[in-house]
C-alpha cells in the first residue's frame, strides 16, 4: 500500500454471516500486497479452521483471547473478563508495535455487549492508532459508540439462514 | 468436513463492503479443515490481493474470468458476455469434477445484472450441483430467482463508508 493512502476504522456488524470470514478475507487480499494483519480474536479459544489454516503465514498473525468454550451472556464470569482485558493488552502491543498494517479485533463488539470490556477501553484503544494502521471491528450488536467511532460500518444482515431449517454449525463453515 | 453434513447455497450481496472478503475468508477456514475451494471470480481480470496471496495455495484454486478493465454497464460488449459465458462453463467443470468441496461464483450477481449471463443461465447451474458440494454466491443486486435459489442470504448493507469521504479504492483493502 501506498505509504501516503488513508488509513480508516472499518466495523462489521449485524446478524448475518460473514463478519469474521470478511475480515480474513481482506488480510488474505492485504497478504497479496505484501501488508502485514494481526488478528486477535475475543471469546474464541475453540480450534477455528483460520486459526489452522493461517498458522505460519508469512504476513497474518493470529491469537486467540477467549476460552475454549462458548460462553452465553449469563455464564460471564471474571475469568472471561480477565481473559478479554489481556487481549485487548496484546492488541495494543500489536498496534504499537509497528509490524504491521492492519489490525483486526474479532469479535469485540460481542466482547463490549457481554461486559467484558467497556466501550470506553476500545474507544480508549482506537485513539492511540497509529495514522499508518487499517483497524477492523467485528462482532454482532455494535454498541452506537463504535459505529460513531468508525469510519465504515457494513451491517451483514441475515436476510435468510438454514439455522431456520435445523441446522447448526458447520466445521470449515461456520467455525 | 463430515460426509454426512449436508451442503448449501449461500449468497452474498448488499451495497457495503465484505462480500468477496467474506467467500475468500471462508475458503481459508475451510482450508484449516482440509477442504478445498475453487474460486471463479466474474467480471475480474486486474490484479486483486487475493489472486497473488492465493496463487499455489494447496487448498484453494483462484481463476479470473474477466477483462483487465473494469466496465459499467453502458459498456458491456460482446466479448464481456463471452468471457463470462466461459467462465461458467469453467465454473460447471469444477464443479463436476469432484475436486472441491467449495466453489465460489464471486461477482455473479453482477454478471447477471449487467446481461453478460441470464438468471436461467446461473439457475441451470445449480440444478446440476452435486449434494457434496457448498456453492457461494457473490456480488450486489442479486436477482430475486437467486435469493429464492440461495439456502442462506446475508446482505451486506452499507451504514457509513469512506467513500463519502472521497477515498477511492485502495490496493489491499478493496482490490
Amino acid at each position: 500500500m501506498k505509504p501516503s493512502e488513508k488509513k480508516f476504522v472499518q466495523l462489521y456488524t449485524g446478524n448475518g454471516k460473514g463478519k469474521t470470514t470478511a475480515a480474513i478475507g481482506l488480510a488474505v487480499r492485504a497478504a497479496g500486497h505484501g501488508m502485514k494483519t494481526y488478528i486477535g480474536q475475543f471469546m474464541k479459544g475453540q480450534i477455528y479452521g483460520e486459526l489452522t489454516a493461517l498458522r505460519n503465514h508469512p504476513f497474518i498473525t493470529i491469537e486467540q483471547y477467549g476460552d475454549t468454550k462458548c460462553i452465553r451472556k449469563e455464564d460471564v464470569t471474571q475469568k472471561h473478563m480477565d481473559q478479554a482485558r489481556q487481549g485487548l493488552f496484546k492488541a495494543q502491543d500489536a498496534m504499537l508495535s509497528g509490524k504491521y498494517d492492519i489490525l483486526v479485533l474479532d469479535e469485540i463488539n460481542v466482547a463490549v455487549w457481554f461486559g467484558l470490556i467497556s466501550v470506553d477501553d476500545v474507544i480508549d484503544f482506537l485513539s492511540k492508532r497509529p495514522d499508518n494502521l487499517e483497524v477492523i471491528l467485528t462482532g454482532r450488536n455494535a454498541p452506537a459508540a463504535l459505529i460513531a467511532a468508525a469510519d465504515l460500518v457494513t451491517e451483514m444482515k441475515e436476510v435468510k439462514h438454514y439455522y431456520t431449517q435445523g441446522i447448526l454449525a458447520r466445521d470449515g463453515i461456520e467455525r
